[in-house]
């Protein structure tokens, strides 16, 4: 059976077009006892005591996803398990089970391997997570392979499909700050000014929002939810194709730290544009039922009075797809969302 | 915290050495939820229906595990899904759902994609399963990493540590075939030949005992099972080990094949030494009630009537260890199990 026509390698298709043509064997996707490829997690429904297990998976190459110089050992164990944790939050659910598949060349540095799994086990401690299998395999350069199951009670489970027109959009966390930092990775800038350490460490070690996604899914008032790993421009799209709905979002409104602006300012660079097009920032965007913004965000901010929540547009009936504007005018956020087979 | 000591390098640990620091990670292992590394699948307990999520993942790298020109994108697909269903196969489990990370060059070739997923969508077919979710990147070289999921009711879950003293050592499937194929692929055997084609497929695409597996852990007369996957030798040992026994293996009971026999006796290799150190085969290799071999043999043989049954050895109290014998006399099956990181 040919899912892939002529001409359709991996870098014609993109990221997206290659996840398309595997999604056909899976056939229609959802059936009465799971739900497929499509979301942040697939979803196993178990009907004897109306909760579901979320499962996500996620690969990290070196060479393509990092550079161990420019990323501490800790850091990498640390990213690597929480990137598969940001999908469960993504759906709301709580993240309870890590399975690692590592691949190592035979005489990685015991102190390298001290300082990753250090990483991850300080993570799983946080959180109450363990890990309870995986897979190590000898290989030319370190390939890191989660797969992270969660828990939800069913009717809390928060989709990519759920933005209802006249629903507000919200993102908790910052944006723009990882993006910043991988581009002063990748100019090799001074990483001893302590505004570029702060901006790389957002982009090596990120914030992820555990106990406020389960929050948001528990309080009824949130219609849909993704978290932002591709860079909003590319997840906000995701939620107004799969919720059919258009997607209007203020730039000027985006949450952009100080020491964003002030980099920004240095390189003449633009925070709105790396705050849309730059992923990796793991925030957490979402709909919700408009009329409950302000008992949303006061309860919100009750229980975690340091976590950024801005409202940052809405949703509306017309064509699925996001309108940017800035100070009210039409915004082009210029680069598309990064898609690792288009790009060197 | 320090898991690995100066000099720990993945090559002087080992595969086995290297998985023992990890599985330090999780603490004392099991819980009242969660069962975790050490054997062939992780275990979840879901307390409100009985059942348990058995849970495997396993890594193949392009170059290591496999060559391109060795096997067909078709054979790879099936046989990277199908390791990953022999592991839950090993616990009795039914197999229910599949993630698959790929790592894939830009430029690959959409008829190797067709072929590939061909293989998985066919296995999945034949069993029932669901491709569910996974993650797609960039690589240099093909890597593939399947996790599985299973199901079983909790009290038919067949654990490596379950053998008695007294138990009868059965084996479903054949072995050495595949050891075999790998030997002629390695010396670049002309494959026309039926005999090593046959071998050949024997290793490229490994036959695996779902319902057999289904089967013995139902009939409550089996106490522990393993897959046959890195050797018998090393597989047996696991058994011996984690049940703390001794396991006595007649390798003249070996169900050899006689292409196998045949071919072993064209290039003067030896049939035992291949049966019992090679892996891959992944014929199922269990421990049983000494009382209930006719009513097992006899029962099983009327379900699959073209699945070998063979009953190949005992386990008695005393050290925990394999002991070998071949026509009645002691048997040094000469080279160690496969371990990845200890060779080139």
């Amino acid at each position: 059976m040919n899912w892939f026509d002529e001409e359709e390698s991996p870098e014609e298709l993109g990221e997206f077009g290659l996840i398309e043509r595997i999604a056909r064997l899976t056939g229609s996707g959802n059936t009465h006892d799971s739900m497929g490829i499509g979301d942040d997690c697939a979803v196993i429904r178990n009907t004897s005591n109306g909760f579901a297990t979320l499962i996500t998976t996620d690969m990290l190459v070196e060479g393509r996803h990092f550079k161990r110089n420019w990323i501490s050992a800790e850091d990498l164990g640390y990213t690597s398990l929480a990137v598969n944790i940001s999908d469960i939050s993504a759906m709301g659910g709580k993240p309870r089970y890590a399975l690692l598949s590592i691949g190592l060349p035979g005489n990685t540095d015991p102190d390298w391997l001290n300082g990753f799994f250090g990483g991850i086990k300080g993570l799983c401690d946080t959180h109450g997570m363990k890990l309870i299998g995986g897979d190590t395999v000898k290989s030319n350069s370190v390939i890191v392979n989660f797969t992270v199951l969660g828990s939800i009670p069913e009717k809390n489970i928060l989709l990519r499909s759920g933005a209802k027109p006249g629903d507000k959009l919200g993102l908790i966390g910052r944006v723009g700050d990882s993006g910043a930092g991988l581009r002063l990775l990748k100019q090799s800038s001074s990483p001893d000014l302590p505004l570029h350490r702060h901006l790389i460490s957002a982009h090596n070690r990120p914030t992820i929002y555990v106990r406020e996604a389960i929050f948001l899914a528990e309080s009824g008032f949130v219609h849909s939810m993704i978290d932002v790993s591709d860079g909003i421009r590319s997840d906000a799209a995701h939620i107004a194709k799969q919720s059919g709905a258009k997607l209007t979002i203020h730039t000027d409104r985006l949450p952009v730290s100080d020491v964003l602006a002030e980099v920004c300012n240095a390189f003449s660079w633009s925070p709105e544009e790396i705050a849309l097009t730059a992923g990796e920032d793991y925030a957490l965007l979402f709909s919700f039922h408009s009329d409950r913004e302000e008992n949303l965000k006061r309860s919100f901010q009750n229980s975690f009075p340091d976590t950024p929540f801005s409202v940052i547009g809405s949703v509306s009936d017309g064509n699925a797809g996001v309108r940017f504007l800035k100070n009210g005018r039409n915004f082009d956020p210029g680069a598309h969302g990064f898609d690792q087979f288009k790009s060197d």
